[in-house]
Parts: C-alpha cells; structure tokens; sequence
C-alpha cells in the first residue's frame, strides 16, 4: 500500500468493548493497538497523530457479517463492487466485512473462491468469505476441507431457497453439516423453505398480483420460521453449532430462543433493515420505490421488529448485518411485470452503525457495550477472529471507530457513499455518527471526508475449531449414541 | 350377514358422551340407535333382549384411526388379517377402525385402494381407509378427487421418513396438501425426518450398535419433532386443516401446541403404547422382546409420556389409536442383525380402551367424557362421521361398549385374540374393561366370549368438507394475499 | 305472568350445538325441549305455533356468564336493573345471566345474597350468581358452605385489584380457594394487581394525567398477567380448577394457555369488548365518549385482540361475556378531574352474540358450533347446568335463539334495549342476528319486537361437584404429599 | 494486614476471561495485576516469584453472590463464621463472597448493617453485602438511600417467603422496588409464596408427614415460579432491573426466560447445589443426613437439573452461588418432630466452582470461558465491580486462581475446610480443582495447604447505577406514561 499509517494516539475518549465501558486512551502503531490506558500517550512514538475523542466513544470498527459486494446475479453485477462497497463501509464506521463465494450448482467450489478473491483484491477494508455449498458430491466435502485447512475458510452457507437454482435439499444440508462439524466450521443458512416459495410465488401471480406488493405475500413468515426450525434441528441432531442468517420475524427468531433454551449452539443474525423498516414499503405507489425494497426475507409488518429487538435484548440473536446488495432501478426493473424476476437485494453497509444505534442505543434497548457486541464482537467471536477484531485491546487489528453520540444527519441516497440510486433508509434522521474511523491503523474516514483506498482491505483467514466447538465436541462425547447406550 | 340382530335394550346404565353423563336407558334396532333416555324401555318392540349395564358406562364403541391390518411388508404380511385384528378390536370395546391404504410409488391409487377393499371384506368390524400419497403426478391428483368424490374417503397420509422407499419429499408435501384442501380432505403425516434417519442409522452402525437399541437412537425425538413443525407449516401457508398420527414426543406435541396457539387447525394423535411404554424395552437382554417394541416412531423416555398425557388434557392432542401392526418373532428377527431392517409395528388394538381408561380415567387425568372424545368422538367429528359413529345419541350407528369400571384382568399375550405372540403391555394391570360390545347393533362381545363374525363389519364412506373445512374456506378468503394486499 | 306459553316448533332451520350441527325441527312445550328431529313435528299437540326458521340456525339462548345488574356503587346504582338489562339480553338472543353478590368487607355472604336475590326478582330471563368473596373469616367459610349446599351456588369470585375496598391479599384468596376445593364449587378471579394499580394510579396522576388516558396507562398488561399466574399458580398448588374472567392481554390469555399444556384445569372468559375494541378510545377528544370505554382490565391496544381470538380457537379460552354494568354520562363525570374515580363499567349483554358471530364465525374463526360452545355451551359445563342449559336436546330448557345469518344492522345506542346513553359497539356493522329468541318456552324477541316481562326469569341453582371436580380429586388424591411421599 | 505480598509471576498459563482464552503470563504487584501477556515477564520487579502454571487455566477468583456467614437463627448462629467461611472459599478457589444483611423487622437497616461489618471484619478473603428489605417505612427509604450513597451497598434482598418473620408483602415490594430504581440499585428476591408454603407445611403435618421428606413437599416448584413470575411482573411494570437469587426449578426458570425474551433486563442466579442434587435426599433413611440438606428452595426432581443447566447455556441464567449457610446435626435436631422448624441452610462456598467445573465444562456444556462468566465475571458485572472483580487484566484486583484441570478429588466432610459437619457433596469425584488461590496478590492456598489470614479480606464498596441502569433509565423515558401518552 503506498501511504504509511502514522501512528495514532486517540485520546480523552471513552473506550467501549463488548463487557465494558472506561475512559482510556488508545496508542495504535503499524496497524495494531499497542497500548490502552494511562500509559498509552507516555508510550507515543515520535510522530504520532493525536485525536482528540472527548465526548467520544471508541469502539470497534464495525463488522458486517453479510455483505455481497460485485456479485454477479441474473446477467448483470450488483452496483457497489469490493471498492466501493467496503469504502461505504468504512464512511459509516464498518472497517471489516465478511463477503460470499457462491459456486453455481457443478461449479467448483475452489474455483469459485478463487473468482471471488481475485474481484475483492480491490476492496477498501478487510474482507472474508463465507462459502456457499450449493450441491453435493464427494469433490465438494473436498473442497470443504481444502478452504478450511488451507484458506481461512470457517463457515460454509446453504441456501434453503431459490429452488431451481441455489438450493439445498435435505440431503445436501444433513451432508454438508455433518462435514462442517468434522472441520469445526460453521454451517450457516439463509432459511426460506423453497418449496413454498415456488408454490406461492405461481399462487400469488395467479390472481393477477404482479408488482412488489405480491412479493412479501410470497413469503410469509411461516416459510422462513419452517426453514429456520429445520436447519436448526437438524444442526441439533448432528451436534453442530448453527448461525442463522437475516432473521426477519418473530417466528424464526422464537424458534432460535426454543433451541437455545434447550441449550444448543445457535446463533442469528439480523438486518439493519430488518429491524426498522416494515412492509408497508412494498405498497408504495411508486414502482421504483417499491421494487427497491425487494430483497429476500422481505421487510415485515411492525410487531415483527419489535420482536428483533427483544431477540438482541435477550441475547437469542447476536449480530447484526447487512445483507448489502444493491441493484440500480434501471436492474430492479426486470421485475417490473413479475415480481418474481426482481432481483432481490437492498443496501446500509454505509448506514447499519448508525441506523442501530440511534434505534437501539438511544432508546435504552442496548446499553453501548451491547451494541459493541452486536455490530463487532459477537461476530469475531463467533467466525473465531476475536480479539484480533471486535475488541479495543493491546494486539488487535486497528480498526476503530470513533463515534459521536452528538452528531446528527439525515440519511439519504443523496448524500451516501454506496453505490445505487437508493437507500433504504431515506429521509430517517439519526444521532449518533462516526467522526473518525480508522482502520489496520490508517484514519479513512475523518469528519465527513472518505479516504478509503482501493485495495488498502487485506484478506484475513478465520481458523476452524473456535471456543465453541472445543464445547461441542466434548458434549458429542456425552451424548453419542454409543456412550448414551453405555450410560442406560 | 347371517345372523340377524336382535333389539337391544340396555338399562341402568350411566351413558357417557363427550360432551356429558346421564343415567339412561338406550334402544337399539336394525343397526341403529332408536331411543335414549326415559322413554327408551316402552318403545322396546317384542323380542328386546335386555343387557343390565347397572354400575356401568355405556358409551360409543371405540374408533381406533390408525391400524394396518394385513399389511404386505418386506415380502411377509401382518400376523392380523382385517378379520382378526377386527375381532380383537372387539374384544377390546372398539368397534371401528380406520386402516390404510398403502400405494407403491409409481402404483395407482385407485387401484391400491380396491385392493385394499378386497382385503378388507373379511372385517368383523366396521372400518374406513386414510389413502397414502407416496408419489406426484397428474394421475395422483386426479385419482385423490376420484376417491374423495366416488369412494367415501376424506383424508390422505404422507410418509416423511422411509427414505428410498414411501418418503414423499416437500415437493409432493406441497402439493398433495393443496389439492386436499381444494377436496375438503384431511390431510396427515407420519412425522420423521426421512433423511436424519436414513443418516443416524448409518451412524448408529458405524459405532457397532446393530441391535433393538440402536432402533431409538437412530430416530430421536427432534427428528420427529421437525417433521412435525415442517408438515405444520406448510398446512398453515396453504390454509388446509391438519393431523399428525402417532405424536409421540414432547417436542412434537410442543410443535402442535404452539401451532394451535396461533389458531391453526392442527390436530395430534398419540398411540396407547407412547402413553405408557418408554424406551428401556429396547434395552431389554431378550432379543425376541427387544425386537418386537420396534416401532416408528420409537418408544420415549419417560418424560415424554407425561407430555403426552399433558396434550390430551390441555386439548392439544385429540385421538388415540394404535398403529396396530404386528409381526411374529420370526418376522421381527430378519433385523436380528442390522436393527434398521427389523419390521416396524406393535400391536395393542384390542387393549387400547382400557389402557388410556385405567392411565387416564383412573388417575383423575380425564373424566369418562374426556376419555368418549378421546376414544371416539373427535376420531368422528375429524373424520367427518359425527354423530353417525362416536355418539351415543337417536340415529347414531349401534356401536356401543358397556364398560365396567371395576372389572380388572392382566394384559398377557397369552390371553389376547390378536394373533401374534406378543403383547405390548404384558403383565400390565389394568381396572377398567368392556362387559359387552355391540357392533352395529350384534352383540359380539359379551363378557370374556368374543362373538365376532368374519365379514359382518361394513365399509362406510365419509363425507368431504366436514365443519372446520368450512371455517377454513372462509378463513382463506379472509386472509388470501390477494385480500391482505386490498386491506392495506 | 299472565300470559301461558304455547306450545312452539321450530321448522327447518339447521340446529348447532357444540359437538355438531344437523337439519332437525325442534319442538317446545311447558319451557321445555321435547323434541328434536324428524320425529318433533308429529309430537306437536294441538294449539301448537309453529316458527319457519328456514334459512337459519336454531341455537341454545345465549349464557352471559358476567353481569352486573343493578350493582350499588359509589352511591349512585348501574342504568339497567335486573328487568331493563336481561331484557336487553333477551332482544341480543342471551337468555340467560350469571351475575355477581358482592358482600362488602366485613359484610355477612348470607346478607348479600339474600339482598341480591331480592333485586334480581324483576328479571325477565333466567339468572343465577357467583358470590365474591372479599374478606376471610370462619363466617364467610360457613357461608360459603351453606350457600353451596342450601341456595345453588357454585362459583365464588375474587377481586385481585380494588385496593382498600374489596381486594383479596393472597391470604384469603389461599383460604376461599381451598374452601371452594371441599364443596366442590369454581374459584373465579378478577385479575389485576391491586398494589401495582394504586401505585401507578399515583404515578400517573403526578405526571399531570388526570383524563380517561390515564385508566390505560394505571393498568397494563402485566398487572393483569402477574395477578392471572398468581391465582393460577395457587389454583395449580391446591388442585382446584379456576376460572379467569374477563381475559383481556395476550400475556395473561399465555398464563392460561401455560397452565392448561401442564395439564391444569384452567378456564378463561372474555368479553366481547375485549375481542373488538381497542385502547384508542381512551384517547377520544370527546370526555364523555372516552370516559363511556372506562373498565377494567381496560381495552388493549390491537394485538391483544388477535390473541384472544386465538385463544378462543385454540381452546385457551372458553366463554365470552360482558361484564355488562352501564353507567351514564353524568354518573362517568365522577371521574372527570380523577380518572381513578370514574365507575367503572360498559354495557354489552345485547350486542355480545351478534360481535361475536359477526367477528369470529364470519371471519372463519369459528364454526357456528365453536360459536355455541363458547357463548353458551362451555359456560353451562363450567358451571354445571349443562345439558340443562346450552343445548338444544330433549330435556333441556326451552331457551332457544333462531338466528338469521343474513340479516345485518349497526349497532348504536339510538337503538338499543340497555338502558344507558352509551353503546360501546356504536356504528359497528354486523351480519348475523337473533330474529326469535325464546325463553323457557316463550317468545320474548321476534322480529325486532321485544316481549320481555318483568319477572318471567326464574332463579335456578348450580349443583356442587361437576364432572371436572370428579377428575380433580381423584388427580388429588395420586399427587398429594403422602401419595407422592408413599410411591418414592 | 501483617504479610506483605510479594509480587507474583504466574507463567505459562492459559488466561481466561469471560470473552476469551490466551496464552500470557500475568503479573501481580501490590494486590493489582500489573501486567498480562508477552511483556509480564519483563516487568517483573526483583523478588517476584514465578508461578508455574503450564498445563493450567489461569481464572479470575470466584465470586459466591450469596452467603450467610455467622448468621444468627433461631438462638443459634451458623457454623461458619467470615472467617472460616471465607477461607473454605479461598481453598475452592472463590475469592470475594457478597452476603446479606438481613434486619430484622422494626430494625433500623443502619444498625444492623453496621453489626454485620463488625462480624466480617475477621473476614480471610474480600466481602461485601446485599443489604435485605423485610419492612416498609420512610426511615427504610431514607436507610436505603444511605446505604448507596455512602457504604457503597447498590442491591437489596426481598425474601416473598418466611410468613410471620421476615417476609415481605407487594405493597413492601413495590415500594421498595421504586426506591431501588431511583437510587440505581439493583433488587434482587427469594422467590417463594410464603401464604402457600405456611398452608402447605400445615397440610403436610396434617397428613402426619413430621421428617424431612415433607420439607420439599411445602415448597413445590410452582410455590417459587409463582413469585419469581410476581417479582418480575412488579419489576417489569416499575422498570427495574431485577435479579432472582436461587432458581431452584424449571418453571421459575422459564419464567425468567419469558420476561427476558419480551426485552426485560431479569438476571437468575443458581446454586451448585441445585445444579446437582435431587430431591432424593430428603427420603434418606438416616434423619440426620436428610435433615442437613433441608434449605429452601429445596433440592429438586432431576428434570429441573437439566433445566438449570440449559439456563446457563442459554443465557437466561446467570451467575452460581451457594447460599452457603452451614448448620451442624445438633443445630439441624431442631426440626426433628416438625419438618418446618429445621433450619434451612447446606453449605458449598468451597465445592462450588469444582462442582460446576466438573458437571458444566467437563461435559461440553460450558467452556472454560463461559465458566468463568457464570462463576465470577457476570456476578462482577451485574453487582457493578467489573472489571475490578472476575476479570484478568491490567489494574483489576489481583484475585486469582490457578486451575488444573486434570487434578482430581472426591468431596468429603471429612476433608473440607468449613466448619460443619456435613458436606452436601460428599462422595462426588470432582475433575479440575485450583492448585493455587490468590486473594488480592496474596498466595492464600497452594496445592492443598491452605494459608488463610484472618482479617485480611477487605469490604469494597459497589457504586450504583451500573451501566444497565443507564439504558433502564433511557428506556424509562421512552416508555413512561406521558411519552406513550403523548406519540399516540
């Protein structure tokens, strides 16, 4: 990278982490934090820049677990590519994303990664994938344990929609957690029961609903909550931890509680969008308006986000994401006679940290450090990259926020950073914004000016066998078949 | 039939239906009902013969909805033919079965179903058929309407396990559940997940587990109960009332109850043995005993029974039967070494009224008209043949069981009229047993002398579109995308 | 009265009781059902009036299970005396009322009731009472006893709320359960948190709240649902069954439903303005149209109604009612400078069966038989007056309601019967109306006509120990301690 | 204190934290730790001695939230006193013990708050206090106030059991409840029904049950789900953060997790006893024995067990304790003829974190950081002394254990440091014990020699308003009366 970082010294701010908060400076030098606390400034090496955080918060730079960036979709690439979407990121506070690898059904899922490596090498902030297994055969548990072992690779995602094109049966699913459990990866899924989604979306079109309001009547809660219980008890049956992506409704979201309170290891994750923005949208008079919000699970009606909240309150969902995915209207239009054909996906990598704060933290849902957990920590933690990210702390990655409870602004595609003609967000006014953020120790982001560069985001490898599944492994033990016929 | 009936006049008795007891007097002639009551004994024409039934309950002769009688199964049949299984239900205060029949994939349903018909003209007994839809095709749609329209059948069942064999995937879950509601037929399922098991019995084998106890380690109660959750579900977004047979785990019952929680039609059998048998059988040093509890799904761990119990009094659960199935010890021996090919299926069709009266009237957990709706009346009104059958009331068909709560006897193989060598509950105590039992009017049961005559049971059809068809009907427009879209 | 009724057949019209609906003419002679089915027509005696109720359904009357008529409070008297208001019911098709004695502190139960009796002998439809209990001594046990066995008495009630009036501490409600346990006879609650109340009575009064939007806020739903668990859970320690009136917030109708899936003998009522109505009308600019809504448990915002329902539909809850007890304007303006000081209380006996047919059947929420078990049926088994009451068979009362589904009006208090200014229903539309309702045998509604005569209704006793009590203790005796103690 | 501590290197180790586990070395000088990680070893002053602590964990000391130490009762005072009792801690491994005290009531919350500073003063290992509130008036408001702001007391103790004595009534709760918001203390309850426990323990005795076998029978699950459920709601209602000590059942334990799951800020503590010990006890033949493990709650069925433990994984459960409260045989004699008189009280300050180590983490369910957040981290966060107390790191108070997780033992009476003569354990082989216990840098047990001082514990004080408050008091705002009064 051409520009040295200098080393930085934030100073007089109040340093939040997942457990804590406390007045503290912070020493960052060469892309690390080196010191936090009192003797941090006594540590400064010659040339450091001080930043002057008081009134601040200085937490972890945010990390998006979801995010497609570039992704080729139905002959045409989302707007926002590695560069731009990870500098909108970083405009807004989020210095890390975790992207997909979506092999097409017979596609190699090495060669797959490898496309998706070589289109984000361009990216502004660190980057990961989750990849996708979208079919099965004995080259793909291969492969599975290739990525692992050799590339940094610890989740695998399965889509239980899109059928006729990505999705997975029973059968994939049952083989491919299996193979996540041998390689203490985790299995992950976007749960729509597809089936349904076929059935409806022929059903809806029947009686003559064609624009976007047909599609949420297309998938209704019920399918996502019938995919979110079945992957879950499936993960419970072969004694592997799950992660749920973009949980949109309280049914999904009471089917992770049941399963936690039966004590097993499932995790989910919720949209930025998911969690204030209801379908009424779907309704709005102006197609392209409309068309922007078709994205998959859909918005829900209100009662549904209030159950979100309580889900990250009561610790049954953990992170928040994006599921950053944006389509211009001249893309969303092919949809404009079949809602079927829109090509599902909306944006807020630029927007999530702020949008959660001023929803959560302002209104007493979330104490601050709650919300560190939810937008940094829990996801490190939870794709074993902890404390190296989501942690203010002496040898993690430099990737702070410093955050402005003051500071308020309207959202708006007008004045975003993201790609795209639209934001989802439009017209909603937040307090609480990043007024510096800096990330690997280089400031990218400072008062308003975007100094994101292309290619500056590093890949990072994420190692299997995280805290969890040492826990998994030894309970698999207890319970095995064998050993539960032992014990009677 | 040979024998013509006489009038019946049964006197003293305490009549119990579902809804209430009252000390009456009840007339039968020709088959039928004719008088209940005060005025019942002065219409007695000449040649009444009159049972005294002073201390005891008159109550609807039991209707168990799930048997397989003379079932082809792995090249071998059931020990029970449609006559004998008929006649043990007699001995036992059951007086109506509803069987199955079972289409191979590929094979016609029309044409399984008149050979099921054939098979069936040996009955003792009155009995109906629940037709399997194992496959889908165009044929299979047409020939559902056909049996609804022409034969008298209103309910349909769908296997979710026995991969490779009758399994039917969610594809045909899907539409086979959508054209029974389009019939005004019941649609239910066999609740397993087909591809957790065929993978745990894999497993189970690995691990060098070949016996009867790899049986319940191979289909936990979460395979069941995701089944369960899954044919639910897609009940619930197409808007078709549904029964789940044989619900044997709490999980399951809890997937009912949340269900029916939010104001679905679901409805849950649970079987005379889940009731009151856990799953130590399997761990039993006999091989032979061992082998012969081998059924699907398998007997739970104590707790489960409890909930079950739970379900029947808090309403969640609505029928008793038990997949009266039974094979000899030479039969249940080709899984001698590999548990997973051990023929499926128990017995208890003839001990199931007075198993549920001495676990569930006895102990204070039902009252008589609890255990009438659960041994009769809601089987009835489910199925579309209330008050016809399940009733005791003018114009009900005259099957009728005096039951004496007093009479006590051991269950024992060696004393049951099932064939087969086996019994389930063997040296079970039980208070609580028929004195006489009255099938359409004969009496074929009359204090321990079993009087049942082979082909005197008749085939009755039953109407489509029962009462909660019609509130679904409604239900359906009210909420259809199409009137949700033009509410907002 | 003067006038004899004659005898009276119903033709043609389709007869609904709770298990079932069937074509059947209905004959009625000395307030009695005679006969029912094909046969009626030819029982006819001479002088016989014959009704064509082609086109309708022929249901038992409607049970009101909650009224207060004629209750003295605050020095001045409810609009609708026993006369005026079970008028009312008789033009809605209720013909019958369960109101309430209560005895102030301190004041003798035998007293109270005598007083009572004394009032209600103007009414023109059949009455009987609960009798509160509101404060313990060795009198009041006595008393209990003797109104049980001596005056048809079998439900005590107790008001959780009503701090220094008449609010039963967990002492007496302790005391009065165990007492209703020995004589056989149903605890019933009022469920509310009297301490809770009076605090936030206060609270709310010193932010400056002094209008009808105070009463809301003063009472939230988990007051209601903290006081429902507590009397559920000494219900559930003592093994008495219990019933909750006026169920109004789903986390209360969860209490219920919680108790009953652990196999608990709860019952739960609801009024038909907590089905319908929502918590908006306390915000009405006009005083007096917000002051009319003022009860308790006060209406709820819109998802409780959703949650009733279900609870209705799942079996949660059992009886709907009204809690009918009108006051007028000038009464209401008590409260005008104190919300807490308004009477509470709302009108309803005439409109409950029309909304809730109107609501639930033609929604397809209910079937017309779910329509009669929960506004007449459940109530008559509850409290042990069924077949008697609640259903059209031979042998019971001859109050019977012919109800037109077709027919449509809106409700308003320019029409109504009740006496009182106010019609909490005011300009709802309903389809499905009473357009005969006899009682006893006599037409006192026809066509928009209402014959009610002052003294017609008749008191009619509630024998002790109805068929649940028969379960409970035997339940009572496999669970209690020594029982317990004795099988471990 | 007359030793100074040297400072201490303890190398080699695997640190862990609640949020992670590292490799480091950590570095302890005058009661602080100084350092962790690379750098420890080279910051070691001269005359540090090195700990060896390769194969080991390297955890914060426990924090037992609930002992009675010298607690006077019933004319008797508990076996151990501050010092023995602390120092049994010291030999497990818990460092910091939070006890109570407890006023009798009339009795100013000053004085006895200062009585109980006096007794601890002997204290080996650092103390602190929830202080109870047993009755209601201005002086008890005022003494609150008092206790926060200047003795540094931020949590007060309800006891809902123990009629006639020390407990409280709703009007106490929620007043004091009230009291604790405004100040930003936290209330936490002993959640039994005592009106149900004082019928209860009469029935029992009326049934001639007299040992200790009617002890749990007084008190069954239900008793304390009711008023953990009541405590909840009132906190609900007030918006008060509230925690429940000593779950003891599956129902109270549920009823934690609903509150949670609607956004409530509940926090549950349970035992290591009731983690692990069934209700069987109290059925042992030999009085004494039986009547040892007499406490209340009492130990439970075994399904509660697991219930317990899935509330810890799930998160709905929080902290472990111990009650630790020793009586000897002679003490315990009392009850002898009455089960009721016994006094209540087990030990287990110096079982408890080998108990849970053994049961939670050997098992798979825990790992070893979510231990650490169940045996001292969440306590510290929730009592507001994080990160001074249960965390590792620089400037947190030099408590430390050093855990071997292969050294062995079996628990014993006869080996243990606590006064008493009795261990509710006794006989149960244990896997992973401390080899080293540090208190305030001090080396206080080491390999089995237990080097306790009396005296050298410290009181510390805990502030209020701990970082939930603050989010309690946004909340508070959001949704108050005249905030939700005015967005309608």
């Amino acid at each position: 990278m051409s520009t040295a970082s200098h080393p930085l010294l934030i100073r007089g701010g109040t340093v939040v982490n997942a457990d804590r908060e406390e007045r503290a400076d912070v020493l960052l030098v060469d892309g690390k934090i080196v010191a936090v606390g009192e003797g941090a400034a006594a540590q400064a090496p010659a040339g450091t820049e001080t930043l002057d955080a008081s009134g601040q918060y200085v937490m972890p730079g945010g990390i998006d677990p979801h995010t497609h960036m570039q992704l080729p979709f139905m002959g045409t690439v989302t707007a926002d590519d590695f560069f731009t979407g990870t500098a909108a990121g970083l405009a807004g506070g989020t210095t890390t994303i975790i992207d997909f690898v979506i092999p097409a059904p017979q596609e190699s899922l090495m060669d797959a990664y490898r496309k998706w490596r070589g289109w984000a090498e361009k990216s502004a902030a660190d980057y990961s994938f989750h990849v996708a297994v979208t079919w099965w055969s004995e080259q793909v548990r291969e492969d599975m344990g290739r990525l692992v072992r050799d590339e940094g690779i610890n989740s695998f995602k399965h889509f239980m929609a899109y059928k006729n094109a990505i999705m997975c049966d029973d059968e994939t699913l049952v083989n491919s957690f299996k193979r996540a459990l041998e390689l203490g990866a985790m299995p992950t899924v976007h749960a729509e029961n597809g089936e349904l989604v076929y059935l409806l979306q022929q059903e809806v079109a029947r009686m003559g609903i064609t624009g976007p309001e047909g599609h949420p009547l297309s998938r209704p809660p019920m399918v996502e909550a019938e995919a979110a219980n079945r992957a879950i008890a499936i993960a419970d049956v072969l004694g592997v931890p799950i992660y749920v992506v973009h949980v949109s409704c309280l049914e999904a979201a009471d089917a992770i509680a049941r399963a936690r309170a039966r004590g097993q290891r499932v995790y989910g994750e919720v949209l930025a969008g998911h969690l204030t923005i209801d379908d009424s949208v779907y309704r709005h008079p102006d197609y392209a308006t409309a068309a922007a919000y078709v994205m998959s699970p859909p918005f829900r009606p209100k009662e549904h986000q209030e159950a979100l909240w309580r889900g990250l309150q009561a610790g049954h969902l953990h992170t928040t994401a994006t599921d950053h995915c944006t389509f211009c209207a001249e893309q969303k239009a092919v949809g404009k006679d079949n809602f079927a054909k829109t090509p599902n996906g909306t944006g807020g990598v630029e927007e999530r940290m702020a949008v959660v704060w001023d929803a959560g933290v302002n209104t007493g849902r979330l104490t601050p450090s709650e919300f560190v957990a939810i937008t940094s920590a829990n996801t490190a933690k939870l794709f074993n990259v902890y404390p190296r990210k989501g942690f203010i702390g002496v040898g993690a990655d430099a990737d702070v926020v410093l955050w402005d409870p003051k500071a308020t602004k309207t959202l708006s595609a007008k004045t975003q950073h993201s790609k795209g003609d639209f934001n989802i967000f439009e017209g909603r006014q937040v307090t609480g914004l990043p007024s510096h953020t800096i990330s690997r120790g280089r400031l990218v982001y400072v008062n308003g000016e975007l100094r994101a560069e292309k290619g500056a985001g590093q890949y990072f490898k994420r190692p299997a066998f995280g805290p969890n599944f040492q826990a998994v492994q030894k309970r698999a033990q207890e319970t095995a078949p064998t050993a539960v016929a032992r014990a009677q």
